[in-house]
């Protein structure tokens, strides 16, 4: 079996009996069938085409001999728990234990509700690298949890990503995530909002599960955090005098606050040192600019096909990310104006990309960008020293010199 | 002084003093200049021109000769709560007294995101009943609670209530709300997904406050039954097979869910027996179903001062409310064939909502709907005789015979 970006087992016998004793152990609701059975005759990494990476999740897989069931095991559970809200009406009920709505008046959702799983459904079949909730499960990991939780913590934080996905496409307009078309563009806005907010409700139903009060303030104030971010990125879009430390906080925001919280919680929810869940948070803060960065870097000079959306979406929605501030910062005075035209004025015409990507060339701005992105990185590969060692914990440094070799 | 729908104090100098109380407690950011003191010389029940709930209010504050000050304090707490959510960048760091990302690189949010506190303050301050925290102070006090918690509480639910407000907007592509226009018509429809994705985020900051697990176990269900019900509203409308069952799941989700958790928490912070957390839970969504119902009535016979939106809105977006269930039920061919054209098929003309009221009126789904509403305000009451006596029980009888009171 291959779930996209995970690498969990090798054949499809071995996944369906996993998610059969998933359900035996009423985990999750029932998982319609396509789940978890269709994608077995991909190889590792064939989707990312990153060795990397499919090295990494393939280390967290086989980290240790006996710990190949309990892995595999937590990284299925997640994804189950992440498809389970697909079903929304067999979800709240199952995992929450509670629904008085739907134990005196029969079930709110999944029934007249079909819209949530279609929704969810498609952008969770699209796959995505589950990068946030495998940075929960090894964080746990590595700091000797033996518990249950870190697998709705990481469906938690799967789900603050999702929901955020679907606002962020009705925010951006987004025509393609994920080399698909997006829900609000196959739906509606109204869909993709509606769910979205049915999602960050259903992570903090997950959240709660766990019973730990830490680990809630945690995810509230990224949730805050994320939100903020992106609130401030739509008033410091269109504005020139957006510089390097205003889009700092933007991309702390919009990205690094999930994947520090992602790390965070992991630490906590094992009981970890303080200093060491410190450590984890900041790998994950680190490891979060770094992939935002490279995001950013990729919208200007990926392929169609690397990225899976349309390159050149940050300059149409006239978005200061680092290598246009670069750029900024150092424009000759023509420069300047073609600045202030397109993205001040929004007056955008054909070629303009491309000279948008010339600029930035003779300026060394996106191999400057590229840099700053390699910085934060040692920043992370840094901080996991501070982290006791464990097979995961070098899969973790791996993950970080992935995140960058996207734009090698 | 006078805060929309509640009747704290009378003059500007006791506001002033609350207010510099609340602030040297260190309960909230610093609240700006204009709020509280720019409304006093307003008479108790010159907002909702109703004196049922005028009445409610003050009986809130002056319910015994001790309590004044208390009730009052929070009264004021929960509103200067609400309205610190305007101001992002304080306002995190104050309530949850930790912002990792702030503490390193200084604060995101009010700075550069002055959206955030624009927005939410266009909402805030055009007042609203604030129905769903007194809910929760009212209930609350009557079982002797004596902590802090039930402001956290109160400022919670009516972020919810706000946050689904601006979403609902987009949904809707309202124009009007609470006598004004949109979020989403003066900003746009980004701003007011993203504020309120901050403001949900916000609410489970506050929640977590609390330290209560099952305060965050009942507002989390509810906030996902919310989401629920939104979006089996989205599919439910413009389906004339919806029916008075699948009405009452939408009004459950939509409105019920969050009155019933209101109350209910007031109950579980301060303690209360089960039965009195049931009997809570179960007057707060019978008060919900029926303050829906009549919501929605008004659309179709109020006048435009009265609600505050436009009425006929639900009509123009072909929702499937309990009057026109009630009508299409006994449809004649003719009539069918109307409510297929305007509903089903959403081809609308001129007339068309007159014709609309004419064929309820003849059928008398109006006064149906009408005595449905009634019938749940009775269940309400009858939930509250299982509630200690209490003088803010009373209140809580007289705000269910207000909720009805604005169809008479």
């Amino acid at each position: 079996m291959r779930v996209e970006g995970w690498s969990l087992h090798e054949t499809r016998d071995q996944a369906t009996n996993i998610v059969e004793g998933v359900r035996r152990r009423g985990w999750v609701p029932p998982i319609p069938e396509r789940v978890g059975v269709e994608r077995d005759d991909r190889s590792i990494g064939d989707v990312s085409g990153n060795r990397a990476q499919a090295l990494a999740s393939a280390r967290l897989v086989r980290g240790g001999d006996d710990d190949e069931a309990v892995d595999g095991d937590a990284c299925l559970l997640a994804e189950a728990q992440i498809r389970g809200a697909a079903e929304p009406e067999a979800g709240a009920g199952a995992i929450s234990g509670r629904n008085p709505v739907a134990d005196k008046d029969g079930p709110v959702g999944g029934e007249h509700a079909p819209r949530i799983p279609e929704v969810t459904a498609h952008l969770v079949e699209a796959g995505g690298k589950r990068l946030r909730p495998l940075l929960t499960l090894a964080a746990a990991r590595i700091c000797g949890y033996g518990g249950p939780y870190h697998v709705h913590l990481a469906a938690t934080v799967e789900f603050i990503h999702t929901a955020t996905l679907l606002h962020d496409d009705v925010v951006d307009e987004s025509q393609r995530r994920r080399g698909r078309p997006t829900a609000n563009l196959l739906w509606d806005n109204k869909s993709s909002v509606l769910v979205g907010d049915y999602l960050f409700s259903r992570s903090f139903q997950l959240m709660v599960e766990t019973g730990s009060l830490r680990v809630m303030d945690i995810l509230a104030n990224a949730s805050a955090t994320i939100a903020e971010g992106e609130v401030l990125q739509l008033t410091a879009a269109q504005d020139l005098r957006t510089d390097e430390r205003i889009y700092l906080q933007v991309v702390r925001g919009k990205t690094a606050a999930l994947f520090s919280a992602a790390t965070e919680v992991g630490g906590v929810i094992a009981g970890a040192d303080e200093a060491v869940v410190r450590a984890l948070f900041d790998y994950g803060d680190a490891l979060g600019i770094a992939f935002q960065i490279v995001d950013d870097l990729l919208d200007y000079g990926g392929t169609d096909a690397t990225i899976g959306k349309n390159p050149g979406d940050d300059f149409r929605e006239r978005k200061l990310t680092l290598p246009v501030i670069k750029a900024v910062a150092v424009a000759s005075a023509e420069e300047r104006a073609f600045w202030v035209r397109v993205i001040e004025k929004g007056d955008q015409r054909d070629g303009d990309l491309a000279q948008a990507q010339a600029i930035m060339a003779r300026h060394g701005a996106m191999a400057a960008a590229r840099d700053d992105a390699l910085a934060w990185v040692a920043k992370a590969r840094a901080a996991l020293e501070r982290v006791p060692e464990h097979p995961l914990r070098d899969m973790l440094a791996d993950l970080a010199d992935y995140v960058v070799a996207r734009v090698n």
